[in-house]
């Protein structure tokens, strides 16, 4: 998706990164890494050597996409069993995925160095053949992964401007929607398709949430319809070239009831108040604490019952998390939501959402959506 | 979703299932296991214990949603952090998920018993903390309630043909939508909607590949226009009430060459082959095997690149799993795909796939869409 440029200067960086750990090869087992460094999102695992180009380990039936898909790699492409195949694949036959993984290891002359492992991928089942094919159990490489993913280049932040913007067009379509007994699931189903005539995905099921029902920060859509005086909460975001958008506006349909206004306005003004404090430098926890503040002076911080944002990349929520016990410090190149919201069971609930690029001293905003409605 | 006895004869069932490991409790980790046994599906954590109501467990945010959505249980919900919260929110402060755990284990009388764990949800970095809230490694209890939800009972059947039928009605508006110019993504978009307009949600992103791209087994929709000539790939599934449909049709928009014609025809002889050696008590690798010898007749064997099919139910793939290295045995109960397919790279695919229901000497055919079109 990149030029080839662009991932290999990241395995390059990846090891520099890791220079501490004396690593001469590390397993990438989460998608999401796995298309940071390659291109291609579909792999179980890649396995990156120092000096070398990595190679992109897929069950048979994914090689030929893989091959298509991949900006920076080889493609190999493994086989519990053995049948006929075409000519034109490479698969290596009675292999499982760690097996596989084993003998790349030897044949890339790596067997006499340590290889470390993406530990948040693997599940804690295969550990075991983990084990066997590193040879001992190995070094988790996750947090520094997560690290370099956090920060974005500038093709990166292009990329998630361009979701950002189909995210706008997706909720400027879902407001237009709303009316008198329509529901939940119709409104999605609006936005839904803005995404795929952009040529876009959905990053995540889209939250279309009325009254009552947008008490749930993670409602999903049902059969409620509209009625006069209903809080709305619309929470969406795009998936474009493997990166994500992720909006949220509130409006109440129809005339607003004193305790309505009360909340959207307090959620708006924390909001303000977590964006001025996001600059490069700062600890992500005291951008929770100021819209936390804002809220606790109107009497609402009991409501607020999740952190104020989250990292934002090929992963929806990825670092750094913004909330209180976070121990992340924003650094320029970060994408970070920022989402302060209220919940009150059985009432319902505001959640105001725009995605940030963390910059010197302050930030910009992305997402230009109006969000007094 | 289900009435609470369905789930609290599960927990028995299960407790009787391990009765061969002495467990006086378990903890699921999965989605879908954890939607299993209580109905609610988004907990990250569900302990077990036997001849007692399961505890789901959540993060804050989730748990007014959890006390909802949960069927059959408690929800006790967890915050790494402490804040204010509302009266009847049940939340334990500055924890982990694990810590939890631990603590719950105590309370609840398991803590001289040996408790354990389906470790195919937990991330290996996890482990220690597992290992920590349990005293040592946990006996692992994934196959055993894979087993158990690859046999559904006549409820599970009965919403897994509702979402069936919405899956064909996505299928007649897709073929519908078939015109010259047409992009794969504009028919995602009314296969998607379909499902939304239904009550439903895409089981996973639907395919729909046009010629060359069909090549791909799991190709994604993209901007390709429909030409005269092309193969057409459609693979789409609902998910409603947490179960998921599956099925594939293929055609030749316009004239089919001699050579779409023989691949079309030998997918459909493969398939019914297949369909034919389902029955209670035979191999999984043998459906396989009637399959892949129609196309070895055929000369197209080397083009079959994956298993025959997968169990389908709350995951779109699940236990049993339908390939030539299949240990696992078809019983009553269980409902799987059957879904050959050929596919040559730089021309195309075909792939042809319903849902059976396996049943004492056959199997019933749950999708009724026609499959020559």
């Amino acid at each position: 998706m990149f030029a080839r440029g662009v991932y290999a200067r990241r395995v390059e960086a990846f090891f520099a990164k890791v220079s501490h750990l004396g690593l001469g090869g590390a397993v990438l087992t989460t998608r999401a890494s796995c298309a940071y460094f390659t291109g291609f999102e579909g792999a179980p695992a890649v396995l990156l050597a120092r000096g070398a180009e990595p190679v992109v380990v897929v069950p048979r039936l994914e090689y030929t996409r893989a091959k298509k898909e991949t900006a920076y790699g080889e493609v190999v492409a493994y086989s519990e069993y053995e049948v006929e195949a075409a000519p034109y694949e490479n698969v290596r036959w009675k292999r499982r995925l760690w097996e596989l993984i084993g003998e790349l290891i030897a044949e890339r002359g790596l067997e006499g160095e340590e290889v470390g492992a993406e530990l948040s991928g693997v599940r804690a089942g295969l550990l075991k053949e983990v084990v066997k094919a590193l040879g001992s159990e190995p070094k988790d490489v996750s947090r520094e992964v997560e690290e370099m993913r956090g920060i974005k280049c500038k093709e990166e932040v292009g990329v998630m401007e361009r979701a950002v913007k189909i995210a706008e067009e997706a909720m400027r379509r879902a407001l237009d929607s709303l009316e008198k007994g329509v529901t939940e699931l119709e409104v999605a189903a609006e936005i839904e398709r803005v995404f795929r005539l952009r040529g876009a995905d959905r990053a995540f099921e889209p939250i279309v949430a009325f009254g009552e029902d947008s008490a749930y920060p993670h409602a999903k859509p049902g059969s409620r319809e509209l009625r006069e005086g209903d809080l709305v909460v619309i929470d969406l975001g795009a998936r474009l070239a493997h990166y994500c958008s992720d909006i949220t506006r509130t409006l109440v349909f129809g005339r607003p009831s004193s305790k309505q206004a009360r909340m959207v306005r307090a959620v708006l003004e924390a909001q303000r108040a977590a964006i001025e404090a996001v600059k490069s430098g700062t600890k992500a926890r005291d951008v929770d604490r100021a819209a936390r503040e804002v809220l606790r002076r109107e009497g609402l911080s009991a409501c607020f019952n999740h952190g104020v944002g989250h990292g934002l990349g090929i992963e929806v929520h990825e670092f750094p998390a913004l909330n209180p016990a976070s121990e992340d410090t924003l650094l320029t190149g970060m994408t970070v939501t920022i989402e302060p919201g209220v919940y009150v069971e059985g009432y319902g609930g505001v959640r105001i959402e725009d995605v940030v690029l963390v910059e010197e001293g302050g930030c910009r905003i992305l997402s230009e959506f109006e969000r007094i409605l």
